[in-house]
């Protein structure tokens, strides 16, 4: 079995192809070979099979032609132009996120064997005009660019597994935390950095108060969730293959209670309570109730509670010091 | 005001038309000319300003440019490659669907002055895994590639609008009758031909029982919704710009009793009833209770009754004897 991770560079991409290296199998069959494609050189992955790397942009038919070969019998579709920066480029994200997976949903119909295409969507496809707690069936309405091109790729995934061209699922990724490495300028950076930097002895800023709510997974169940859903078999999914994956809604004392618990009094003492207007005016547009009732049918999961999430950065990915 | 339409070949195209030229106006303003674009030669429409046509294919964004210039103040796309067309030529939907209404969006936003564009989709968008009725914010889960093909170009449409490159509105037609001229190879067809033929003198046959349920709309109130909702001011639109034009939903033993209130006794012995399971398969699975609230609070309509919309026939399309 071969293979296809794209955005195979970044933190999921990673995280997956490292799981993949420790499962060894896939859909029952033996792992032989693993793709990790993406615009910059994604950093090599030790494993018992090859894993070869590919830089290409997936808005060019022809780069995309070679990622995907007649043996491709999982595509992992993980790269995307994000949230803030398709906001600002609207070209780019259009070039990327809906003709990107178009021609990778192309390629894999041109390949002829109806390869699994797990399309990793995001709860920013979720928003507007529609009532709490948002189903499986309440209507992708989109409040940025980046969520509606992901929409649109949704429907033609759902499309492409219709007409048996690939095996498509496609799963909304809730806001991941905690996310290892340094902040980045991502709205939901806080998210993060508010648990990560006081574990790492730095002070860190959060921008809303104790109540705010929102919907987080850990990268560690989130790879878990990516791996099952690529096991599930095609008629279990029935007439609709996007879904979204399951996470814990949270206020941000959640958060700090979680890190209290599991690390004891002091790291909580170095978040400081500091109101960003900017930040605030986008985080408060976004959904936090969802009812991930598909998902959780086939097997998904969300951690059991934010303590998990703690845990596994501790765990999974804190610097040595 | 300079108008495009799309489509302006069609049955709705050219009674757009032609109930443009007959008001003169629109959105307050005088209409100074229409532009009837489509893949072969429109027919002529009699105005009081110029109407010129232009044949085109909007796949090609070449040729869209050309229909669109720096006047244009109202575009009208109802342009599409149809569901049963769709479903055999893949790609060729693809093309014109979703790329032919990206190709004009892109141009209408290149303009720079935010024209209206009214988008006509349709109800094929809705069916699969939603809880009934179907209400504005139920998710587009299409079972056909022409649904999923207009369902993406409704998100496109949204976030074009969010972003001020155009004031969109789309509008899901429902199924449209008494549609004038011959039977087509629709599956739908018949929704049409069971009034039609038999006012005609011919005989129809009727491939569904009596209780078949299905969402009707007559051409005239149709076209009447299309002009209201060019009118509609862009904030009273909200965040989705998108909705199920209001519709009826009829059994087939209403549309017989619609046709012997308004034409007697006689034309209803012309239908024979004759199952066609082919067809049955695919109209079982159509969706007809919908709540189209956002429109209905825009000022659109549906007809009456079924009367209207034999009626509306009668006295609109019917080919004198």
């Amino acid at each position: 079995m071969k293979i296809l991770i794209t955005g195979g560079g970044g933190l999921v991409g990673q995280k997956l192809a490292r799981r993949l290296a420790e499962r060894g199998t896939l859909r029952g069959a033996a792992i032989d070979e693993i793709v990790l494609a993406d615009i910059v050189e994604p950093a090599p992955v030790d494993a018992p099979f090859p894993v070869s790397t590919r830089v290409g942009n997936i808005a060019e038919p022809a780069e995309v032609a070679g990622m995907i070969d007649d043996d491709t019998t999982v595509i992992y579709h993980l790269a995307a132009i994000l949230s803030g920066h398709a906001e600002v480029e609207f070209d780019h994200g259009i070039a990327v996120n809906l003709m990107g997976t178009l021609h990778l949903l192309q390629r894999a119909r041109e390949i002829g064997t109806a390869p699994v295409f797990v399309y990793a969507s995001s709860i920013a496809t979720l928003g507007g005009e529609v009532p709490d707690p948002i189903e499986d069936w309440t209507a992708t309405n989109p409040q940025t660019s980046y969520g509606t091109q992901k929409a649109a790729g949704e429907l033609l995934l759902n499309d492409f597994s219709r007409k048996g061209f690939v095996q498509g699922r496609g799963v909304r990724l809730p806001t991941i935390s905690v996310r290892p490495g340094k902040p980045n300028r991502a709205a939901s950076s806080f998210m993060s950095s508010i648990i990560r930097e006081p574990l790492n002895g730095q002070e860190a800023i959060c921008p809303v108060g104790l109540d705010f709510q929102h919907y987080y997974l850990s990268p560690r169940m989130c790879v878990e969730n990516l791996v099952r859903v690529a096991e599930v078999e095609q008629e279990a999914l029935g007439m609709n293959v996007n879904m979204t994956m399951p996470g814990l809604t949270h206020t941000i004392g959640d958060l700090i209670d979680a890190l209290r618990d599991v690390a004891g009094p002091e790291p909580a003492q170095r978040i400081r309570f500091e109101s960003q207007p900017e930040i605030e005016k986008i985080v408060m547009g976004w959904r936090y109730a969802f009812n991930p009732a598909k998902a959780l049918a086939l097997g998904l999961a969300a951690d059991n509670s934010f303590r998990d999430n703690v845990r596994y950065y501790l765990e999974d990915d804190k610097p040595s010091p």
